[in-house]
């Protein structure tokens, strides 16, 4: 696999062209942003750690049904993944309130719904990537009723695996983003990283922040927070073995 | 029929309990909001207007298979409703693409939808009436999943209807916001009003905008609008007889 020209650099991921049109080379970096780029900073081994968490959890979800762009982690912080395009919606599921949803709808954070929440938005920085339903969805041309129908079906599918797959390390699920893109022939899979920069975890006894709102929050140990919810991760991989 | 206490005062209307506990007396106030109050002003006669327009159109979405508030119009601007406790949602039908449609997602006002689209916002003044979906709905516990789904297929079949009524008055229905409520017994009616304050109505051939948008955007001429919009509905209406 030779990695070619840099087709994209995002805020934390910069992505490679490769030898084979079919596959990409994400390359993860340190960097972090919040509240559409207005803050920036470095969370000193972020990179690796979401690079190898994401790859972890993505492989299992394979396993349980879903597809995923994953391909083969090639170094700490490098991996082959699926060409696709991005449909240009940011999924997010909800299993207790926080962030975004207490602000928008005046409640506090911390309660847990009875059925988990599913919401779109349009992946549009100069919009401030607006909350959408998905009739506007289709009325915008982002995606088809199917495409819809197929990225509900998963991500309901990506929630109730990774639920229980915290739950079983000592960690809240409270909420996460998560991304699908289209292969050549039209097939949807699993995109982007699933890692602490686009969770909410929370430490099931202590209910402690392990996730970028330490950053976003300025509340400190954000490299801590990280490494500690890798660890829990894998102490409970390899009890799993 | 007994005016009693006043219950209730909003932005374009006055609500009076009655010497019967199941009714209420709506009537109607010239004043004119927008932008969640920002901006306050009086349309003269609009009182009168959308009192008239409301009952007319209620009355035959009645006779097709939409329950609503309507009892009896007693005067010019005031008219005898059921009793309901509003659904803290308001729920906009979009045909054409225009206003806050056009403004969150960055697109040009007048783009027909293939099929229309329905969304629903938080009637919450303090938040801003936050857009949410049925989900966020359910989990905020201000309505249930049952209730939703009733509501969804009666803001269709008043798209269904009034479209098609308001084409054959030479007028194109852009969008609107409809309220539904609930009587005592759990019974979903649509409730609220239907009127140049609520739709965006644009005149079929000049595609000028005859509705409270030439308020909001101060475009002159709005009480002419309200007039001729309610000229073209009466016109219709004798022809129809």
């Amino acid at each position: 696999m030779e990695k070619r020209k840099l087709m994209y650099e995002g805020k934390a991921k910069k992505v490679f062209e490769t030898d084979n049109l079919e596959l990409l080379i994400v390359s993860y970096k340190d960097d972090a942003t919040a509240f559409n780029g207005l803050k920036k900073g470095s969370i000193s081994g972020k990179g690796i750690i979401n690079n190898k968490m994401s790859n972890l959890l993505m492989q299992r979800l394979e396993k349980n049904g879903v597809p995923t762009h994953f391909v083969e982690e090639i170094n700490d912080r490098e991996t082959v993944v699926k060409k696709v395009t991005i449909l240009p919606l940011e999924i997010i599921i909800r299993n207790i309130s926080a962030g975004s949803f207490s602000k928008r709808y005046g409640v506090e954070e911390g309660i847990t719904f009875e059925t988990p929440t599913i919401e779109f938005s349009y992946k549009n920085d100069e919009l401030g990537d607006p909350l959408l339903n998905s009739y506007h969805a289709i009325a915008l041309g982002l995606c088809s009723k199917e495409e819809i129908k197929i990225v509900k079906k998963y991500a309901f599918a990506v929630n109730k695996y990774l639920k229980a797959f915290w739950a079983s390390c000592g960690v809240i699920l409270v909420d996460f983003k998560i991304e699908f893109g289209k292969l050549s022939d039209g097939t949807i899979i699993l995109a982007d990283e699933i890692s602490p920069d686009t969770c909410r975890l929370w430490d099931s006894k202590t209910k402690e922040k392990l996730d970028k709102d330490r950053f976003r929050r300025d509340l400190g140990g954000t490299e801590e927070a990280y490494a500690e919810v890798m660890k829990k991760l894998c102490g409970h991989i390899r009890e799993d073995i």
